[in-house]
């Protein structure tokens, strides 16, 4: 569920153009960022556009004023079950994606529009109840939902458009500078550990299954972390090393993860030992938690909540990127979609 | 492809407890109208909300500006499909919808945000191609894309959110009075016309064809008709009488069309006699076409490209809605998701 948001060139239509070097590449081929990357590639700008595709969400001038825009969909069986989650649980997922990425820019939403798609033989509570679930999330951070577009498709499908003021001080992902501290803030791998349960055929623990229906992002912490100087911030939507690199990547830096930093929950601990996996694994490549990354200048003062796991330094020989405990990640290290 | 904005009550959540009594009702038992209706009844707003579900789009106050906002999804093989249309137009008429509604609120937009899903042996250089035709259709009134997601899905489906500054004067659905002329700007009925051109396996006139693959809203008499006092307006996206009815409910007043008013392009006549059918009902019952709906003090100039076809009065005992030639319209006129 990337976003694909970077800044945008002045070459309008060039996608268009760009058809002619994919030759039959489809997207399964491309992969979830290499299609961004070819979408995104000649889109055109304007005065009025502050951040195009690259961020977590765009930034835009509008009669004087700048404002956050992000869009995330969910779709069921890729992102959601109906018999692993209730209706409300599934409105809450979809606004928390949305939501989180606004967070993530220092920022808090005012708004949601909704595109609400569905089965003739849905039950219209189960869309009520969603629609319920939607605005319970909203509400979080004092956001209403004030429109949408209902339609008919075989696979429930909703797409969550956030929109919220842009802060004096807005945090993208290109701001860290060699010395930051890397900090986190949120749950890492607990929707990972929820999903293995639930693909087991479980229904417990509880706390992992429910954090895999329904993340708990920081929302309070995405603006407090840009008014204690957060120099660059990212929504963990599709894994730790995974954002972080994208983190990386945009700001031109290596981040470091020390993987003993992490320190790991009991609830994760016990049900890794019953599956036999390092529940390190989860909280390093399992997204959907919507935690956030966020890297601050060494002398800062850290917002309750977040807690030290690395360290930024200048790029290497393997260039921008992630390494692990002082080794560079060559994996992809994140749930991408279109590759199996 | 109905918007469900308009004004909101008070009760948070309240869609939550609606469920209970709508039974073991499904979407089709609901249609789109009834399940927009029960989807909005209980929705929180707040005082940052300056319209909320209701009209083509909803109003916000972000950062102390006023921004439009709306959102429309189509789906392959619902709204399009991909041996009819080519992935331009796809993105064409995707991005049309979006931006016809803030065109309807007598805006422009400046950015758009799109949620794209499609399976992974879709050609890389479709999801490029249309794109590109998102970013034409944007260019047309000098909006961009400025972000997005992309996902995986059986079917393509892309929703399209738009972004604007609000006007000193929106022009909402519900400011019709009594006195006040009905005019239309853009087509009628050419989607319809393309439709059934195609359905029947042809692929000319080529000139209806190419309407239902690519509308071609008035945007700029939006602002326009806003601007010579239009005082209410609506985008005719599910047909002229099911629009009509739209803006006549929220406007508590009768909408009397005349059928003669609505002169008969040459293109419509010829293609509506080849096959035995009235191209007026094509023009009364017909959507995509996103034209104009507006009404105008009778004392009004109207904008060139708007023709008055019928006046408002005050409801009759049938109530608020459309009459044709001073009948009272019973049926829903319109595409509606959902009901077959």
């Amino acid at each position: 569920m990337a976003s694909w948001y970077r800044h945008c060139s002045m070459m309008p239509f060039a996608a268009a153009l760009g058809c002619a070097d994919m030759g039959d590449r489809t997207l399964s081929d491309l992969g979830e960022f290499g299609l961004i990357e070819k979408l995104t590639s000649g889109l055109a700008t304007s005065p009025a556009v502050i951040l195009g595709p690259g961020d977590d969400t765009a930034e835009v001038n509008l009669a004087g004023a700048n404002v956050l825009i992000t869009v995330d969909v969910l779709i069921e069986n890729r992102h959601f079950r109906k018999d692993w989650s209730t209706p409300i649980d599934v409105g809450r997922k979809a606004a928390a994606a949305s939501l989180a990425d606004i967070a993530a820019m220092g920022a808090s939403a005012s708004a949601l529009v909704v595109a609400f798609a569905g089965p003739g033989d849905l039950p219209a509570a189960w869309a009520a109840a969603c629609t319920a679930g939607l605005a319970q999330e909203a509400d979080l951070v004092g956001a209403c939902i004030v429109g949408g577009d209902v339609s008919n498709a075989d696979l429930i499908t909703i797409a969550v458009t956030a929109i919220g003021p842009a802060p004096a001080r807005v945090v993208t992902r290109s701001g860290a500078q060699p010395g930051d501290v890397v900090a986190v803030a949120g749950r890492l791998g607990w929707s990972a550990a929820g999903f293995a349960v639930l693909s087991r055929g479980f229904r417990s623990p509880r706390a992992l299954v429910n954090a895999h229906r329904v993340p708990e992002p920081p929302y309070a912490l995405g603006p407090q972390a840009a008014h204690m100087g957060a120099t660059a911030m990212i929504d963990i939507s599709d894994g730790l090393i995974a954002d972080a690199r994208h983190l990386a990547r945009a700001s031109q830096v290596l981040v470091d993860l020390d993987s003993d930093a992490l320190s790991v929950p009991e609830e994760l601990s016990a049900a890794a030992a019953a599956y036999n996996i390092d529940p390190r694994m989860w909280m390093l490549t399992g997204g959907e938690d919507h935690a956030l990354l966020a890297t601050f200048p060494a002398s800062a003062s850290l917002p309750a909540g977040f807690s030290i796991i690395g360290s930024v330094t200048a790029p290497g020989d393997d260039g921008p990127g992630v390494s692990v405990n002082h080794t560079f990640d060559h994996s992809r290290g994140g749930y991408q979609h279109f590759i199996a």
